[in-house]
């Protein structure tokens, strides 16, 4: 396979964006992506998008979006895999420019969640889980993360107080991404008294609904000349676990992050040790503290503690979420892997600003769809 | 890139299967094409599906079908490209073994459409289309296609007969396949006689509303040993056009096919005089008629005396459709692209009992999704 880097990104401001279509919030990202590559075409386009059918009633978002960018008859791919759409689907253009079918590829995401009400909005979300199963009992997204809260305080001993640390932590880091739905200092009180949604888990300890969009160029390495210092693809790697949560052997373990990262860091050649940052799935607090221990960043059972510790934050051993993660930045949910990724090459280009993690040489990110029925990794490094 | 070969192939009877659900159709098919293959995993799951959302409420299908298999944790991928949603799928799946990422892999379709009613089914489908730019407007694609059916008929002569004879040989065909959801000879005058839909495409002259899935599982040549005799993918191809009709420069051509067909030909290495068959997209019977010209087996704007000379039929010069075709195997949309591949599959092993093409040996598959906005073009020969 050959290598891959990196070689432009895209996003927009996140947020209700009630004024903004689809495929315009989609196309705005994409420009920007393209005009930061410095290319003046591209050879194929992927995007991932969770339910395009739910949200906007809009599915063949691959040609669609190759139309909207007047760059047909290239190929468009969507790729879909719940909340991790955005992460698959860079994953499948990774592949084609690694095997060598295309050059010069488009990775996207993109989600218009707010043109439907909430209740719809919570049942397109519960099409991530096992409709069969669990949604047919009448529950959701929260209800679910929340049991996996209860197994995770009830065995290890996890607080209250600790997952709220991740929300404060998530929404410090936010303050200094321009670009986050949520730019707002919060307190650890703030979240243990704010609305319950589903116990443990109070409205501040979910990520919100989100309009938004994200794209990055990739290209295959050596490159001759580049506007933007190029960022490699280190690893990649997609892994699945039970779609519903009664059949894990462990409902505070994410087996399928777990086996992803293990084939990350065997390709990448590289530890958890060696990572200078991370960009997590903390689609509910909890789920900051199982990936990290997924991650191996933390012990099993002791990834409450990494947030009150403070070796999370920026400036902290391993910084998780610097762009605010989707609790502050915001959840388009097919746009989150990408976006995951924009964070990770601005971090290994030196342009986060603010938010800049010093000497940044390893980047993770970790991106999942339902309870963690799918997750995707992928580590980046200068190239 | 390495070559590639189909393996194993697998397919339900198709219909309304309302004593089945949506996942479990797809495992029956899965699971034949694993046994067919005679091997005892995959390294990895591919699945194209337009709308799990709005038909079964299930989205996140590969994650779900990994679990169903009992094949977890490998990484499971839902590909959508409206109805050509299969052949997209398989495209992703051979890139994934052609880069050397995996060595097996499953390339699967499903649609289960008939658990939501007709006007429901409808809507769903026409997610296809543009929705701000067509769909708003009331129109839906039986509508689209008896536009371009017009257009070649002022343009070009077409019949109102010549379109009636593809469903007629289709029918034909599929009365050979005990597969096909629609086993029963047509005549010419049932085709004109039939319900009117949208002048001037009758019912008879449109694929139906059908449940079923179809798989087919692929690996890397060289190959020690098989079960059954391997099946090389030649060349995949894909390529958009306009979402909208409106915005084509000819409403009577499928530029998406006609690129697709293009790259397919030159990197096989063959010309469509060379074809031995083709499964293509007759969703409607309007669209065999194009195709076929896109695909240089007839002259612009002669396609519609294709299938009256007998050219297209089992022991013409190139039988099209020897499966059935989407008008008499069915339609469900996700699947059709595998269903396809599978056809072809069985006639290169000369395993289609009566409805084999003698000394079958280059066959094309040509995917469709929307009014041609993507298009997916594979040919396959004997390895």
């Amino acid at each position: 396979m050959r290598d891959v880097a990196v070689i432009g990104v895209g996003m927009n401001r996140w947020g209700e964006l009630w004024e903004k279509s689809h495929r315009q919030i989609w196309t705005e990202a994409a420009l920007e992506a393209i005009a930061d590559a410095g290319v003046d075409h591209v050879d194929a386009l992927y995007v991932g998008c969770m339910s395009g059918g739910l949200f906007v009633g809009q599915e063949h978002l691959g040609a669609l979006l190759a139309d909207q960018l007047g760059m047909g008859p290239i190929s468009g791919t969507r790729v879909e895999s719940a909340c991790a759409s955005g992460g698959l689907a860079f994953r499948q253009a990774y592949l084609a420019v690694a095997s060598g079918e295309h050059d010069i590829v488009l990775a996207s995401g993109v989600e218009k969640m707010t043109d439907v009400d909430g209740g719809a909005a919570t049942y397109a979300l519960s099409t991530a889980a096992d409709q069969e199963y669990e949604c047919y009992h009448g529950i959701t997204f929260p209800g679910l993360y929340a049991m996996m809260a209860r197994v995770h305080m009830h065995r290890y001993g996890t607080t209250r107080e600790q997952l709220a640390h991740v929300a404060v932590k998530n929404h410090a880091h936010g303050l200094l991404n321009p670009l986050a739905q949520f730019r707002s200092k919060i307190t650890v009180e703030d979240v243990v008294e704010s609305v319950m949604v589903a116990d443990p888990l109070r409205v501040l300890d979910c990520s919100p609904i989100t309009d938004g969009a994200a794209a990055v160029v990739i290209a295959a390495l050596p490159l001759k000349e580049t506007r933007k210092a190029p960022v490699k693809v280190a690893a990649s790697a997609a892994a699945t676990d039970t779609i519903g949560l009664h059949d894990r052997d462990d409902l505070a373990w994410l087996r399928s992050t777990e086996v992803a990262a293990a084939k990350a860091y065997a390709r990448a050649g590289i530890t958890p040790n060696d990572l200078s940052f991370c960009e997590v799935h903390d689609c509910f607090t909890i789920a900051e503290v199982m990936v990290i221990e997924a991650l191996g960043l933390a012990e099993r059972g002791k990834g409450g503690e990494a947030a009150p510790s403070g070796m999370t934050a920026l400036g902290g051993r391993v910084p998780v979420n610097p762009s605010g993660g989707l609790k502050s930045k915001g959840h388009p949910v097919g746009a989150t892997g990408i976006a995951q990724i924009r964070e990770a090459v601005l971090q290994l280009r030196g342009e986060s600003d603010g938010r800049q993690v010093k000497d940044a040489r390893w980047g993770l990110t970790q991106n999942m769809g339902g309870t963690g029925a799918s997750s995707v990794v992928h580590i980046f490094t200068r190239a």
